[in-house]
């Protein structure tokens, strides 16, 4: 198969996947799709430590980095723990401890708000680009907004193109206008942080707005894209191919929790919520009793990024870890971030099964297709 | 073009459009497609003039009918107005009476509660089967839940195919176990009434599983679709066509408040809320100030289905009305059910064009689609 986006990568397979796992990158690439490391959490060094590993497997085939990196950076914070602590209401500390108590879980609150840290300030993007341009990374992508100027700027410098993902027309608009060369138009259906409009309708109006203006980039469909229809759909809409994320977290390759995966395989699409009350964000994650508590009478509103991840984030890892050991409380709890389409993800399979399926599912509905107009 | 659809219902388009309006179920039929008259609202002696009418115009061409009668139909209701003006709070009269002066609207209390009825009740819907089955209908459609046991009965010995409405999974299962023969798989960006699942994600989910257990009937997609694009979409995703609806409302046949067509047209995709504000169920409607009031703090909660209807719907079209004459408070005010899929309705068309248009839009796509295998 053949679009836009394919011979902008050099790719067989119109689907990128976005996975904090080298291993499902590397495999998704080989396989003939487009792996995309989220690199957001890493330290520089830590990349390039994760760049590196990638090189060694990839056996050359073209990836891509994601970095979450804010148009315009902080001033560097120099702020001890217990700065931080007091920008955290005690309401809301108490609150999650008593979630936590609810179900059998004890977490001190020095250990509850232990792990955070001062966000993406100073001069940690232009090194992360450092990294980045020392390795041969084909694809830019910033997930949260307009990418910074100099991302832009030092990407195109090395003849690299910058993806970036928007849920809004007039997001994509201002994106492209900025420079940016492939948008990922992505519906309410995603995991993680998403907006209030479905891929079904997003994706041809903002083909349809950045058409009007003259703006021709690909454009590529992410929003509850798991299968290899849903893929040959997003072409069929106007997409060049598919961003997807949430079919990567149930394959054997990923890191996800087991547990997790396990809730995840036995969802239907009912099973995920688009809450405030784990980054303070709107974002889509398995609904678990954490959001119930969150949502009932007399708990407090979430608080504003990122305060809400510092006083979630450590629970909710540390439920994780519990709900490995069987501890009921903490099964009930155990939450991630997955997009609707985790109601067609039914089984474990491996990164590169799931890379083959979607290419033959996407042939197939292309004759099924074709075949009524015969 | 040619699908499971199109072999049952006798049709060239794998189209149906969903109308209060008959002009644009005639308009539709005749250009190929299939009209579906919205007969819910309808006496059965009012029912029996408009399918007269739409006899004596739509050149012997096949058309549907969609009623809305519950599972279990309830007593006959003998209470007159007063108990009915019991029934509303005084809290909510009193809101909705300040929302409107807020906008310059007067309306006495005993103008406010005027437009209601006793609801589908006593032997109606067995009424309103009499005079469907006395017409040359094709379709017998229902919009809410599991149609009752004589409507699938009463279709089914005249060799009349039963449709119904779901918005997850579990719904299309009992519907096709209780004997419908078209489950039309309604995402959550529609018009009307609507669940949280996405088109994108709904469609597929219940295709398979309608499939693993042999309940072999055709699907049809709903939810955002106005475009032929999205129609093929539709069927790439395992759908044999597209139920529409919101796409008819800015057509020149169609009764929309002129006003709220204007609106309409100048709305982009997240210009629609999902409220209870209105029926005191979740449905989609055009944004607006009414519904701005209703979440702000202090208001009060959206009464149960069908008193919130009645708080509301007397003074909605007093709203239209005043809307007409250019009054400002009105127009902001000024709504009506419309899907997601409004901010790709962008000018006036007649039906057929719109008809036309989709089909051309299909074939185009289908066309696109193929050529990526090439």
């Amino acid at each position: 198969m053949r679009t836009d986006i394919c011979d902008l990568l050099g790719i067989e397979i119109p689907l990128l996947a976005f996975s904090h796992c080298r291993d499902v990158v590397v495999e998704v690439s080989k396989a003939g799709g487009f792996g995309v490391l989220g690199g957001s959490s890493f330290a520089p060094e830590d990349l390039k430590r994760e760049l590196t590993w990638i090189d060694e497997n990839v056996d050359g085939k073209p990836y891509g980095v994601d970095i979450v990196l804010p148009e315009k950076l902080g001033e560097e914070m120099a702020v001890d723990d217990e700065t931080l602590l007091a920008m955290v209401p005690a309401e809301h500390r108490r609150f999650v401890q008593g979630v936590l108590a609810e179900h059998g879980i004890e977490l001190a609150e020095e250990k509850l708000l232990g792990m955070f840290g001062a966000g993406v300030t100073g001069d940690i993007g232009e090194r992360l680009m450092d990294v980045i341009l020392r390795h041969p990374v084909k694809l830019v992508a910033n997930a949260l907004g307009v990418p910074p100027a100099y991302v832009i700027e030092r990407a195109h410098a090395a003849g690299l193109p910058v993806a970036a993902l928007v849920g809004a027309k007039e997001h994509a608009i201002r994106q492209v206008e900025a420079g940016v060369d492939v948008v990922v138009v992505q519906g309410t259906e995603a995991g993680g942080h998403c907006g209030e409009v479905t891929t079904m309708v997003l994706v041809p109006e903002v083909v349809r707005a950045l058409r009007e203006r003259d703006l021709m980039v690909p454009v590529l469909a992410a929003g509850g894209i798991v299968t290899g229809e849903q893929m040959a759909a997003s072409v069929v809409l106007g997409a060049a191919g598919a961003w997807t994320g949430s079919v990567w977290l149930t394959t054997h390759e990923a890191e996800t929790a087991p547990w997790t995966v396990e809730k995840m395989l036995a969802a239907s699409s009912r099973d995920t919520v688009r809450s405030r009350a784990r980054t303070g964000k709107p974002s889509r994650q398995l609904r678990t009793s954490w959001h119930a508590a969150w949502e009932r009478e007399g708990a407090p509103q979430p608080l504003p990024m990122p305060l809400q991840s510092w006083v979630s984030e450590t629970g909710l890892r540390h439920v994780d870890k519990l709900a490995e050991t069987g501890h009921e409380g903490a099964r009930e709890l155990a939450t991630y971030w997955v997009g609707q389409g985790v109601g067609l993800m039914d089984r474990r399979k491996s990164a590169r099964d799931v890379v083959i399926e979607m290419a033959t599912g996407y042939a197939d509905a292309t004759e099924r297709l074709a075949a009524t107009l015969e």
